[in-house]
């Protein structure tokens, strides 16, 4: 829109030069051709902070589970369907910024069947294992770059995402709350509101739209990457 | 388009005053707020089958589980998740015609969490239980419609699918390919190839647009349904 665009040119370009890596949206984990285990996740938030970083001069590769959003202008956009892919996608480049946005599956099934499973039993158990942590691979690197995760939790959103900022060994973390809780929220909507964390520090970003959310965590993060200022 | 437009004119009315059921779409069951169990379908040949009986004069109610879909004109839309909404909202209303087009989860999660689940351990098993089926509920009706299910196979095609139509009692079935032999067609395609099978006899469509596709399974669907003629 032209509001969008005038407000553009007011953005500050404080990320020229940086390469960023973000990832967005669900991933699928096969059980067989046509059954798949996944997690909700529009992929808004994800490449909003895409064609935000984007905006003030980033370098952008996005690595999208499947969603239904079209590209932003002027990013790389590298399509994955598994968690397995979205890592080996985001190890390929990892940037000198890494965004953990995506609904990545926790689990998926321990071998994915290679033609439809016919089944007539009333129950049946699946055998789950576990999948790569992407954004831990990513913190654990030698040479990592400034790494920032995302935390949906449906109770205890601080204590829940600040556990898992530690754990990770993440720089930032994003909270966000989701399920019954989360009303007009999360998941499928145009609007978000986060608590952002790090280290010896905290700050609640109200519900907002998430083209400005973006920008917001992008001005938290700016403040505490090497070379950026304090806020 | 103008030539749909146009061939809409030439379209017969022959599905005047029938009241036709569709379901489209996957269906989703939770695991938690977070997590689900999902199959590929874009819902792209449940929606052209909607706009194709409208077209030739039904009264159509689309039963949808979650897609990126436009409505058709003129057709009444349930938006629902799980196999469980999609049966509820079917029956009260099954119509003169009903076509199972969606691909319902054959099984769920034996009881969702209310929270997130937390989960460190390297593999787990989850438990699963059947889900209704539409289908052979439908056709189990006292005051059945005529019934027409899809069999989405990756292999022995006509086989499996004319097992489905005794099984399940139906009146016709409509097979098609998916997987890796199914290149060019179903699930996000706008293409697809159909096998049609009834008691007695069976009708390849080939390859072509889902929009022309619906139109051709109709016509084999009047034939042979109660007051109509035969082709």
């Amino acid at each position: 829109s032209l509001v969008e665009g005038l407000a553009g040119l007011l953005r500050p370009r404080d990320f020229d030069g940086v390469a960023v890596t973000i990832t967005a949206g669900p991933t699928r984990e096969a059980l067989d051709p046509v059954r798949f285990l996944s997690n909700h996740s529009s992929g808004k938030m994800g490449f909003a902070l895409a064609a935000a970083a984007r905006a003030r001069g980033a370098r952008v590769r996005l690595v999208a589970g499947p969603v239904a959003l079209d590209t932003p202008v002027g990013i790389e956009r590298i399509d994955v369907e598994s968690a397995e892919q979205m890592l080996e996608s985001v190890l390929a480049g990892p940037g000198d910024l890494f965004i953990g946005c995506a609904a990545v599956a926790d689990y998926r099934p321990g071998l994915p069947a290679a033609e439809k499973i016919k089944k007539q039993e009333a129950r049946i158990t699946l055998e789950l294992e576990r999948n790569p942590d992407i954004l831990a691979a990513v913190a654990g690197l030698a040479q990592r770059p400034f790494a920032v995760g995302f935390a949906a939790e449906t109770q205890d959103l601080v204590v829940n995402a600040r556990n898992k900022l530690r754990n990770k060994h993440l720089d930032l973390i994003a909270a966000n709350l989701v399920g019954e809780r989360a009303e007009g929220r999360g998941f499928n909507s145009d609007y978000n509101a986060l608590h952002v964390i790090w280290e010896g520090g905290d700050d609640a970003l109200p519900l907002m739209r998430k083209s400005e959310l973006a920008h917001r965590l992008l001005d938290r993060v700016r403040a505490r990457m090497p070379n950026g200022e304090k806020v």
